[in-house]
């Protein structure tokens, strides 16, 4: 089976254009097949304040009313994701920018309040369905695609999904096509011993280490659940999630930077 | 040879979403390959005014500064773009949305000021090249595509050209391997032989009959850059060229409303 690296990059790359530049060099330079999944970074946010629509974020996520959806589908799946194809294509990697509405690549429904969360998120999209099939096609003509977190449900309602979710989502439903590495890039060099020392990165971690890790409770509160996620990943055959810094992307692909979460 | 219809709307389809929800209704139910073009409306314009950035017009054109730039490839490329492809998904119609940038579709360069013109039109992309096997195969997969008038320079730059260049420019390139019918939305019924009166339609025009209402000063003055450019296009082996209105989609396509442009 090919290899097919999904690497999820988030503000701390999109909001630095020289970081940006560098990333997607960097990023372009890989060989294997690949896809990027992008989220939209403090303009979404600026682009708010500027047009005067207030903000409000529950548990670090946005509520989308009518006038964010619009502005994050302007941010994310125009500005943001157009720039992106663009510098791909001058690094020599034939790169296509896709929403979940093209091709209905991506299905969703707008969330539903439940007892235990009552919180009303707007226009957030649930993902039911990944059309595998044509992003297999298209990863097999050799394109590189770049995602953008803009869902549909397909009745012509445009929703907003959070982009590691994505990642997550297109890791699981395309494992049993291609052997999947998931990559998440954030502001750490991956999981640490200790939350303030860079050095204290843990290189490698499996079910029982990461259990180890808890009951000495050495992850930090905001690592448990992309942890969790990331093993979650690995129960529906995905090879290998990494967790690390974007400058480090070629490295992380490989193993050799960040921290490897692996069945192993 | 199959059939392909390429389609442009303007402002006055865009700008009233009933207008454009039955428009892409009307659209989504045509059987054969088709193309949708679209320019941007006022939404750009509106967005510029909110962001306070002033707005240059030069003969009908938009001079394109950065932050301009800005606003068009978030407002075509995002917005308005994937709000068509979201509303024709609804209507079971499997489309999928693209700018130039996207697998090098449509590369372009700067314009450069002339001698004729000085005028520095910013980021304006004149056309180099259609690619138009990438094109070819995603027809050939039964998509509709849709696209935004954001190209690129393959050196990472996005530019803004103008959407009926690029109908153009796609029906000529196209024109081997489809049979081109090339539609153009506008405000009128067609080509009128007197412009204050909607009945005075001209259902067909060919070289002659077009140079004898050019003597008699029948076309009026913005008709003229259209036709010029709708004979140009027939030289190039588009085999129809139709003008008319948007809400008529379904009779423009098949020459039972509009004025068609031909060499008969």
């Amino acid at each position: 089976m090919d290899k097919l690296y999904i690497v999820k990059i988030g503000g701390n790359v999109i909001d630095n254009e020289e970081n940006l530049r560098s990333f997607l060099a960097a990023f372009a330079s890989i060989k294997e097949k690949k896809i990027l999944v992008h989220g939209g970074g403090k303009l979404a946010t600026e682009m708010a304040g500027k047009l005067n629509v207030p903000q409000q974020m529950v548990d670090g996520r946005r509520i989308t009313d009518k006038e964010t959806l619009k502005i994050v589908t302007m941010v994310y799946a125009g500005y943001v994701n157009k720039n992106i194809v663009a510098v791909l294509q001058a690094n020599g990697c034939n790169a296509a920018g896709l929403s979940g509405a093209d091709g209905n690549l991506i299905r969703a429904h707008k969330r539903i309040s439940t007892i235990a969360s009552a919180v009303d998120f707007g226009f957030a999209g649930d993902i039911d369905e990944v059309n595998t099939t044509w992003l297999e096609n298209l990863l097999n003509e050799n394109f590189t695609l770049v995602i953008s977190p803009i869902t549909h449900d397909k009745k012509g309602q445009l929703l907003n999904t959070n982009a590691d979710t994505i990642a997550s989502e297109i890791a699981t439903s395309m494992a049993g096509r291609f052997e999947i590495v998931l990559v998440f890039c954030f502001e750490k060099p991956g999981v640490l011993q200790n939350a303030h020392d860079e050095t204290s990165l843990i290189p490698a971690l499996n079910k029982n280490s990461y259990k180890k890790l808890k009951e000495e409770k050495a992850v930090f509160a905001g690592m448990i659940p992309k942890l969790d996620n990331a093993f979650a990943a690995l129960d529906k055959k995905v090879s290998r999630v990494v967790i690390g810094k974007a400058e480090d992307i070629k490295k992380l692909v490989t193993g050799l930077a960040g921290t490897s979460i692996t069945n192993e």
